[in-house]
């Protein structure tokens, strides 16, 4: 399996799971700003919207959108128990990838993240999350993981809530998602990952300061 | 099962999918602005969030988010094929229900149709929307359906392209668009369900005029 990945974007949901899985995979690198793959392959050509993540799988096939490649990595590596294997479960998992990828994503973190999003796009993100984070504070409360045990949904929302640094949500207002995201990141497939990415985030930041 | 929906909004997808399945269900409205069931009871305890589509599925379990509803509304009736059932269909399935959640629903359409929406970010959903019209537009060309054939994605993307009238995106531009939606309008599920929902939605404008 191939996984086209920015540094610490969405795509690090995918890094998790396949580190749970212990699973062979080659990372290829995307250009936030040129969209060429660190050796010079131009990813468009790859998927034309230049989204990550995006992943070619073991058949060749190439596979976008992060719910549908979560699922896809969790059937592929079965002994992973990265999702419910049963009607019920699979059902509450697709409700809380739905859930993270629309409310969370892209309702609250991309107005915040994009430099481009017009002025006033950040604050009206920020008070109409605010009833979606108190929803998940709730949810945690008392629990470890989203379902019963870790999952790829844990895997995203631990992508997704770690964005937090960056952008003016304050998790301190919220303890069962502050000690949710603290004890996540103590996880080895989650620290890994994290370490991994923060650095190849460092040198993307410094490739682009050197450039401009 | 029971399908508390907004008229015309996305739970319209649900109503399309129960109706091409034959399935019994009760229809449950929920008032915009009131969040009251019209027989007056607080759909906010149903679902704290207040978001359509909220289904009480035949186990009296309450389920959320798009993505999941329409899964669970396929699996819970395999007859009406609304769903592929190998691995391969499921994922690709799901990549096109996350494609339409995130970048048409939440990315597009949802600043378009918030009248709450900050100035400024309905010109920049719409700019950044073009490249995921010509991605849908090039897949639907020469096609059907999204998939094989019919399934609850095109549920979805018919009751998400059909917001196109009361909206700047000129569907006139995509071709392919234009006649998917003009041969989903005909489908005998989607003319029901569109018939029914526009005279509740008529009903519902005319009701808060009245209240304003």
């Amino acid at each position: 399996m191939q996984l086209y990945f920015l540094p610490m974007a969405c795509s690090l949901a995918t890094r998790i799971s396949l580190y749970e899985a212990g699973a062979e995979a080659t990372y290829i690198e995307v250009d936030a700003k040129t969209k060429l793959t660190r050796d010079g392959r131009n990813f468009l050509e790859v998927n034309p919207l230049g989204l990550v993540p995006t992943i070619r799988t073991g058949d060749g096939e190439v596979l976008t959108e992060n719910a549908a490649i979560l699922q896809h990595v969790a059937e592929s590596f079965p002994h992973a128990r990265l999702a419910p294997t049963d009607s019920r479960g699979r059902t509450r998992l697709q409700e809380w990838l739905c859930f993270i990828g629309t409310e969370l994503h892209k309702g609250l973190f991309s107005p915040l993240l994009d430099a481009k999003a017009p002025e006033g796009a950040r604050a009206y993100a920020l008070e109409k999350g605010q009833s979606r984070l108190a929803h998940l504070e709730k949810h945690l409360t008392g629990r470890e993981f989203l379902l019963d045990g870790f999952s790829v949904a844990d895997a995203y929302l631990v992508t997704v809530l770690g964005w937090c640094v960056a952008t003016p949500v304050d998790l301190k207002k919220w303890p069962a998602l502050s000690a949710y995201v603290a004890r996540l990141w103590k996880r080895p497939s989650v620290a890994k990952a994290l370490s991994e990415e923060r650095a190849l985030y460092a040198e993307e930041l410094a490739r682009h300061k050197a450039s401009a």
